[in-house]
């Protein structure tokens, strides 16, 4: 290999140079989803312990005025604000996902994105373009660097999260191609975040550290900053890279856009349930018959899950989001599975969803794959409806949009979550971030 | 394997109890060396390119102020004056070195404890205790981290010192040792930095992140984050840690320090020219002839460093700064190797010293080890005085004293110098760090 900027060159060309209008309207329509749907969990999860303990970290360094940080009516600098807002959206774990390399894009580019924005005072347009490029850019280098990464104990989120970043960064700033290579070089020695994390406050953080350290790298760049422009290729060497075929990693860039595959979690619980729920609301939406003439319910689900998320007879909230009984009783009783505080204790113990709750049983079935879920529901009458469901099946665009503004709703509230929805649809033709960030630096 | 905490537990049981009075003398002796020869390396690269561009930033976005910035007068918060300062103390890689990790610990450590220090109004004692234990447990961890670790790309300075740094403020804020354990947990998904960047400007930022990371950790700590405490121990499993046996890694810990086999450079230039300078150094004590007698001077040296520091005819300071007959004409003629300045373009085309190069000559010899060389000297009866120095050699106190204190001299000056080892020395007997940051902050 003669040019050993075989990714890093294609990468900081694309996004340096991209124009929003040659993205497809699917593209920007699917992306403004994800900005709403990140401003829902991030105000959603504004009061978390994690949010609570960055945020004072930050606030007691204080700074410039720079850019908005979410729950609060004080700004900070681009940099700060980028690691507070990143942790706080995260904080829930209920922001989209996206499979191709399995991380959490947004709560890494959009606030390193925003906040450089709004330090800049960038249009909503210029916004939109570096969020598209930090996205996209971001999860075609987490597909590069691939499962092997991700399985060496690497948190994809924070590690991919930050080039994103740094990329989306570098676009607002309007860096050259070759300060771009700097900043991604600055970022392949600033990116860290393992997945020894999960279950602890640093999952979440892992997310506020790409952020920051992505306007970080776009800064020092900006700055002058001199770096190893061929970082990304040796960060896989030293981080389990899989080195994913660079053809499929590279194709249609700038005209086919990776980021439509992305996914929004449309329950606050844990996402083993998520296939079977999504069933459920299918038998729902068929009116075959009546939850009250319901006399069983089966759901069958891949056996890992058993371990994780199949609590019989929950006592709380928190429990009853690793529940399949109870989450799956909240369902046909008309419960918003979208919203946090429909777990509860209440709901526990209500008797009318006990009884529910009691007619539902769980199987294990190993041919499922793990994305996937089948419910067999049986009326009083012996009557048998069945259906499956998986995951990674394609969402309609109009039921997407329904459905993340129908999360965005129950997490908000209707107004506020159609207030926020409506200063997303205008950003092209905004001449400033103001609106967007606003809206986030007001408590929910 | 039951308790998965077997090297956390002993290294932040160390951090939060040790008493400065269980140090022996010689340790404290080193350290305070090792303090005195930062500021000096600090001051000199303050106008260093790296040094602006990171000052810049940090000073864009300002803040409380906590902590006093190497060569300005304003000060900025902990967490970014710690960025700074480890930056720009390692601009001119001239900051000390130790091998047992192969690492350099005084740049990522004492960063984190001074701007801790001077934000929590700590004493003398505090500081210089925060120091030793974030240094030595540096060391330890680094070296328990081992070769694989650092052949693999990662730059040690950066993820030890990390970890070192961290420890260094949890003994500052007096956290206990659950906190620290949790500080320590943050710190192994904070850390990065990779080899990658070295002849960048990133070398000298992956100090000052490790610095500021290692503030970030302990105030995170302090502040209720609960992360996890087995963090390190996996840590050693994505960073490809050798896992050295733990036996000789703790042996001692708390009675024997390893920081006192840490190297201080001692002259401006390739690590490669330091023995063949100390055995020409040894030549010039001796007096056992006149420089203007001497005919010839072979300098033997280890094969692998005729590729990195042998020009034979440098034109300019950098390029005598990689010539073993440039270098060994200027200690011979009695110029400072120790200082900045001499290496120059005048150097370099001075007559006097052009003749005294052209009597020089370099022979490889692979039966040297590379930390070695060997110097045969001719005078012009045909005396040869023959000579070797090997870096690995101890250095008495005494001598260290001297040496450490004639470099800051001679980048300082020697009244600036003097002046900073006054403060350094007093430094138990005061009840705040403020001196010793003042003389961080005026321009050198």
């Amino acid at each position: 290999m003669t040019d050993l900027s075989f990714i890093t060159s294609p990468i900081t060309g694309f996004t340096s140079r991209f124009s929003l209008s040659d993205a497809p309207e699917s593209t920007i329509h699917i992306l403004k989803l994800s900005v709403l749907d990140w401003c829902a969990v991030g105000l959603a999860g504004q009061g978390e312990p994690v949010s609570e303990t960055t945020r004072a970290m930050v606030n007691s360094e204080g700074g410039a005025a720079q850019a908005s940080v979410i729950g609060q009516p004080t700004k900070l600098p681009a940099r700060a604000a980028a690691l507070a807002n990143g942790t706080i959206s995260h904080a829930l774990d209920y922001d989209d996902t996206h499979f191709l390399h399995i991380a959490h894009p947004s709560v890494a580019i959009f606030p390193a994105a925003l906040a450089l924005a709004e330090k800049e005072n960038a249009s909503g347009a210029e916004f939109l373009v570096a969020a598209l490029v930090g996205y996209e850019a971001s999860c075609r280098i987490g597909h590069w660097l691939g499962r092997s990464h991700y399985d060496a104990g690497f948190h994809m989120t924070a590690t991919a999260g930050c080039f994103g970043a740094a990329l989306a960064g570098c676009r607002i700033l309007n860096l050259t191609t070759e300060q771009t290579a700097d900043a991604l070089g600055i970022a392949t020695t600033r990116a860290s975040g393992l997945k020894n994390q999960f279950g602890t406050m640093g999952k979440p953080f892992n997310a506020g550290m790409a952020a920051a350290n992505g306007v970080e790298a776009a800064l020092l760049a900006a700055g002058g900053f001199v770096s190893n422009p061929d970082g990304l290729e040796e960060f896989a060497d030293t981080h389990a890279g899989a080195r994913t075929e660079l053809s499929d990693v590279l194709a249609g860039l700038g005209k086919e856009f990776v980021l439509e595959r992305t996914q929004h979690k449309f329950h606050a619980c844990c996402h083993g349930l998520h296939a079977a729920l999504e069933a459920l609301g299918g038998f729902l939406d068929a009116e075959v018959f009546g939850v009250d003439q319901i006399d069983q319910v089966i759901i069958h689900t891949h056996p890992r899950w058993l371990a994780v998320c199949n609590k019989p007879e929950p006592r709380t909230g928190l429990e009853a989001k690793f529940s399949y009984r109870m989450a799956a009783a909240m369902c046909l009783a008309g419960l918003q599975t979208g919203a946090l505080e429909d777990y509860s204790e209440a709901t526990c113990t209500d008797p009318n969803l006990v009884r529910l709750r009691n007619r539902i049983f769980v199987e294990p079935d190993a041919n499922l794959p793990d994305s996937a879920s089948r419910i067999s529901v049986r009326n009083k009458l012996g009557f048998n409806y069945q259906a499956a469901h998986d995951l990674n099946q394609r969402v309609s665009p109009k039921q997407r949009r329904k459905r993340v503004r129908q999360k965005a709703a129950a997490l908000l509230g209707e107004n506020r979550a159609e207030a926020i929805w409506l200063v997303i649809c205008s950003l092209e033709s905004v001449d400033s971030v103001t609106g967007l960030a606003g809206q986030l630096s007001e408590s929910s």
